[in-house]
């Protein structure tokens, strides 16, 4: 895909199914989103659970019932302007699909929340090593014992997403990732894993295992897998999400959403 | 008020009616709140313009229909725990009272949300003048030509608070409240005024007018009053909220919102 692309041509490329792979590593340097989509009876309570847990659940955009085209992306269609989504109902992974055309309607709500990639390229532009991205590898992905704040019917426990790093590179990632608090900011926690619940790194939850190399420590963040749990496990007739690293582009760049 | 008392026995003095001022320079260091009760009918919109609008209306707790003890302040009760209410009836100020367990009901969703008395406490800490309570007064607020966000039927301009500073002093106080993100922030404008569509700086919308002395420039910060504006321009059956200056104090610290 050529570099010159504009988001909203990137994502008439993906709505024409000329790219139905996943954007990690498209368009680096703009804001890519986790899709949510509930039906409109539990907006107000998947809503205050975003809102009750910031940093797995960062909201950068919620349309109004019925309404597919954000604020942050003017012009963009969320029915079919993600290569992949997934239909759940009751609670159970139901479909993979190109849009959701035919499984959207009024009734339904979505919730554009941030994700991890913002971060990401800002640790590599830092000289810090993603180890995911370097063994080109999915993100390791664990579910803790950690309760989320829950709202109604919503609850999930915090998902936590893991990358290796020496301890002074850790203390970097810190700093760089606090200015990213709308894309999950700063660790949640690091080191000794049995804390969070996790037994065996190298049997993560969701996603990959990557190497963790002599001297280095896993440094935990919080993880947008957790508004999919919550969302899922309401067991509600209908919810709809991006397929896992088929994600929303938006028209934001990673710094329109840092603090500093 | 002797210092020693937690926020517990604080409230519990407010609810008795021991203390029913304005909770201005009370429990310094405590993290105070803009309250806003709706009927749970137009909590989603309610929500989701607050969420729209993080900077006048950066969201503390959020309570489910009917229940009165924010997570923020355990113990306490929304109903009667501030000194001072004002209801709303179809848009129009009805009253205001010292408790609103006669209105309240199952029905209503409280907010609670962010205030400036966090960041003016951080201020002086650093040595800068804060002129409203060097000069014992109200902050001033106006009215700006700027427009939030809207969400459903819920919609208001932006109201924002002015503190004169001198230009290096404005430069130190960005970096301060930059920190209290969850507490309206960094200011959204400095300088002349009339961008703002502010014709006076003496004639302020709400609160009252303080000195601007030679040298000093205005700085403007998002303010809470915006919330409750949105909330009454629905014209809703009933809104509920605090009163200007009497606050609901939770047991947060303000250090516990900063972002750094």
């Amino acid at each position: 895909m050529k570099e010159t692309l504009s988001m909203d041509e990137l994502r008439q490329q993906i709505r024409a199914n000329r790219w139905t792979g996943p954007t990690t590593g498209v368009a680096a340097g703009h804001v890519q989103a986790n899709l949510v989509m509930v039906p409109k009876e539990v907006a107000f309570d998947f809503l205050l659970f975003c809102t009750r847990n910031p940093k797995p659940c960062p909201i950068l955009d919620v349309l109004e019932p019925g309404q597919v085209e954000p604020a942050i992306a003017p012009g963009a269609d969320l029915r079919t302007d993600l290569p992949k989504y997934r239909i759940y109902r009751n609670g159970v992974l139901d479909a993979e699909v190109g849009d959701v055309v035919d499984f959207f309607s009024e009734d339904m709500v979505s919730f554009l929340l941030g994700c991890s990639f913002s971060f990401e390229t800002a640790m590599q532009a830092n000289g810090l090593p993603v180890r995911n991205i370097e063994e080109k590898k999915n993100v390791s992905m664990y579910i803790t014992n950690r309760t989320c704040r829950p709202a109604g019917p919503i609850s999930a426990p915090l998902v936590v997403s893991m990358r290796p790093l020496e301890p002074a590179q850790a203390v970097r990632a810190v700093q760089i990732t606090t200015r990213f608090h709308m894309t999950h900011g700063a660790p949640v926690y690091l080191g000794d894993s049995r804390a969070l619940g996790i037994a065996d790194l190298a049997e993560p939850d969701f996603g990959d295992a990557v190497s963790i190399r002599p001297g280095e420590i896993p440094v935990f963040w919080a993880c947008g897998v957790t508004a999919i749990m919550a969302a899922v496990s309401a067991k509600l007739p209908l919810v709809i999400t991006h397929a896992p690293g088929h994600m929303f582009v938006s028209d934001l760049k990673d710094e329109d959403l840092t603090v500093l």
